[in-house]
């Protein structure tokens, strides 16, 4: 069975995932850029943006793991970009240039209508309008057999970690304090229910926690 | 100078350092004892309670160091016991015995007033109801030129670093959720202001971060 699984998102120490005052300045927030320093001095990200080098290890490999056995996936609109509410045209193209890193579709979960837009490299957007339980399906059906990642932000997976549909979850904790934003445990009803920490270690910059989904 | 510091508090992956509904049988919460797996394996703890054998290394380390060079403790009403609104009697001392662990004053804080009381091994109970920086200047003033410990629980730790007052703060990440309860990282109004990690490190069994007070 396909997996629906988290990677390397990142959390900082009083437990936000992007900072306060989310802008196109600023797509994390004030601060939140510092989240992924760990991220982007590893040698699978250098290696994605065309750059030698970078480190290896512990950090390095859990870099690499969103992109292994992966057929969609899913995000939040606000991951998407800055635009809020109707779409006022169809200029906003992501984050990520005309080649983005997924190379397979992506379903945004809004409640704006919008064409699919499709980019170079087989990445495809699609705008999802009817839930997160119908972006998955749409997801899965769309995956040809390989997993389905949820790429964020913290308000996406926790859609997702409350209907208990993540099977795991990978997130990191960076060094440092953001004092506001939107937090990755928020919202989830005194859960996330039936999920066991697996794994948690570090590395010189960032610790590493692994949650799987509890049989039954 | 004397410094205030706090050691070896422990909050969940979802950021409690005490789980919900905090009772006599549960004085960290449902499923809070837990949080404390890394500490009473060390070395440390287990010699503390008269136990042989027990974990060296990263938490041993961070195990050790709230007893050295401390001459007075603070501690919130809810982390010296259950009960809560006046005192109905003296019956209440503290969860630790005859002897407690600390051997020197403790700081109490609370809003109603009991006379101190007087433990073996050289712990006193003072219980004080003039305020967190009311009892930090006694906790200076009797420590004897040594540093002051904050216990906990969170919102004690919170009053302080509020405050800006607290100069070191270790605490762990331990592998397990909660779902609920006491944040460590809440109240703090966009804080806390002025502190920077510098220490975060992984054990087998916890994850320890270090945040220190920043200059100025």
């Amino acid at each position: 069975m396909p997996k629906l699984r988290v990677h390397c998102f990142t959390i900082s120490l009083d437990g936000y995932g992007a900072g306060p005052d989310q802008s196109p300045e600023n797509p994390l927030g004030v601060g939140g850029e510092e989240l992924h320093d760990w991220l982007v001095a590893t040698r699978t990200w250098r290696k994605m943006h065309g750059k030698e080098g970078g480190a290896e290890g512990i950090d390095d490999d859990f870099a690499a793991r969103p992109w292994e056995n992966v057929g969609a996936w899913i995000m939040g609109r606000n991951m998407f970009g800055p635009v809020r509410g109707p779409w006022p045209d169809e200029s906003w193209r992501g984050w990520w240039g005309d080649n983005p890193p997924y190379h397979c579709p992506v379903f945004v979960l809004t409640h704006h209508p919008r064409p699919p837009l499709q980019m170079k490299g087989g990445t495809t957007f699609h705008f999802v309008t009817t839930g997160a339980e119908s972006a998955l399906e749409q997801a899965v059906a769309s995956a040809g057999g390989k997993d389905v990642l949820v790429g964020g932000g913290a308000s996406t997976i926790q859609q997702y970690l409350r209907a208990r549909l993540i099977d795991e979850l990978h997130y990191a904790i960076a060094p440092i304090l953001l004092g506001g934003g939107a937090r990755l445990f928020d919202n989830l009803g005194g859960g996330p229910q039936g999920y066991e920490c697996v794994e948690l270690v570090g590395s010189p910059t960032a610790a590493h926690v692994r949650l799987s989904r509890t049989p039954g």
